[in-house]
């Protein structure tokens, strides 16, 4: 790639999460581009140019913006293949796509910011319906990695499940989900937080995390 | 592959037909077992053993179960390659895949049937909450197509973002959702009515499609 690649990211997204984590795994240098999404500056007139969805995380790569989390770290794998994010071998790769979408699409999205708000303004009623799909979805994902995990979620290599997983952790841990329950989930995860791209990837080292949160992230 | 793959679908159910329509595409021959999810048939012993999400789609191939539409339709498309259904090039790749996630992420999950039910029993409340995100979703979806569509979604050649379209429509028809705003889909979606695997993967002349509906599906 000619130029290095920008990444339109607010450091609370668990989307952008993933895509800095495809990134720092792939040891991929680019520029880090804050967007505040707790001051709708997605809505801006100059990021609307950029991405018409208004969306983080977008990634800017030699004028092209690729958008939708999954996509972009699709897109990483096809133009910086090492280390792949998604095992060769097909079965194994549809575990770890079916993982990666049990977060995805089966737990993340009715969580997010923009279900909340339109569900209700009670805080504890959004955190009460966070919990119920957060831990219905948790249930499912440890469930299968009875059949997977070995390391990691898909044997001994990191993959698009691992990915998803660990910002999917901290929004469990917002909505006090009991993660005793979830011993696979729990081991895997201690594993993925001690490696850099992990590391690198946490929200709140991020250059728009403010001051007082910085390096205050809970374990997840 | 040494044997018929076998489907576990439902004819209602959006996800399982994304998979039909690749299944169709591809031209492979296929067993079909029925599901009813209206009467709780996914959490059944016999079809939780095979599938310990109890959802469908599944798909059984050679022993294996492959469960996700998303991760089924990439395991189609790694073990019967042609005709491809992501882009060679990996912009236009990312394109197609960004489009598949505005519906698999962004919009279906907030307006299936558990997610209705969690949040209210009243079906005014359910399909003005289902009419919201179907709308706001072909919106960016629409917006991004001003960018990528050809004949279908994302040039001349039927992709992911095609397979994830159709089914959302019917779920918009039934939402009561103003198609007039979205040509481009309303163009892509008449072309893509009109291909054979298309029509062979329509919900109403599914084996498990009650008589009373058979070939009853509105246009979309």
């Amino acid at each position: 790639m000619a130029s290095k690649p920008i990444l339109y990211s607010f450091y609370r997204s668990s989307c952008a999460w993933r895509v800095r984590i495809a990134l720092a795994l792939k040891k991929i240098e680019y520029e880090y581009r804050p967007v505040d999404i707790f001051k709708g500056q997605q809505n801006s007139e100059e990021f609307s140019k950029l991405n018409p969805l208004s969306q983080v995380p977008a990634l800017v790569c030699n004028g092209a913006t690729v958008v939708q989390s999954m996509a972009i770290i699709g897109f990483l794998d096809d133009v910086y293949p090492k280390p792949p994010l998604y095992p060769k071998d097909p079965i194994q790769k549809a575990q770890a796509h079916a993982l990666a979408e049990i977060i995805n699409s089966g737990t993340q999205p009715m969580q997010n910011l923009s279900v909340l708000k339109r569900l209700c303004t009670d805080p504890e009623k959004q955190k009460e319906w966070s919990h119920y799909w957060i831990d219905k979805g948790l249930t499912a994902f440890e469930k299968m990695l009875q059949q997977t995990a070995g390391k990691y979620c898909v044997g001994n290599s990191v993959s698009i499940a691992d990915i998803c997983l660990v910002p999917q952790m901290l929004n469990a841990h917002r909505a006090d989900v009991d993660f005793t329950k979830f011993p696979l989930i729990q081991k895997i995860t201690v594993s993925l937080s001690e490696m850099d791209a992990f590391k690198e990837a946490d929200p709140f080292i991020q250059p728009d995390c403010p001051k007082e949160l910085q390096g205050k992230g809970k374990k997840y």
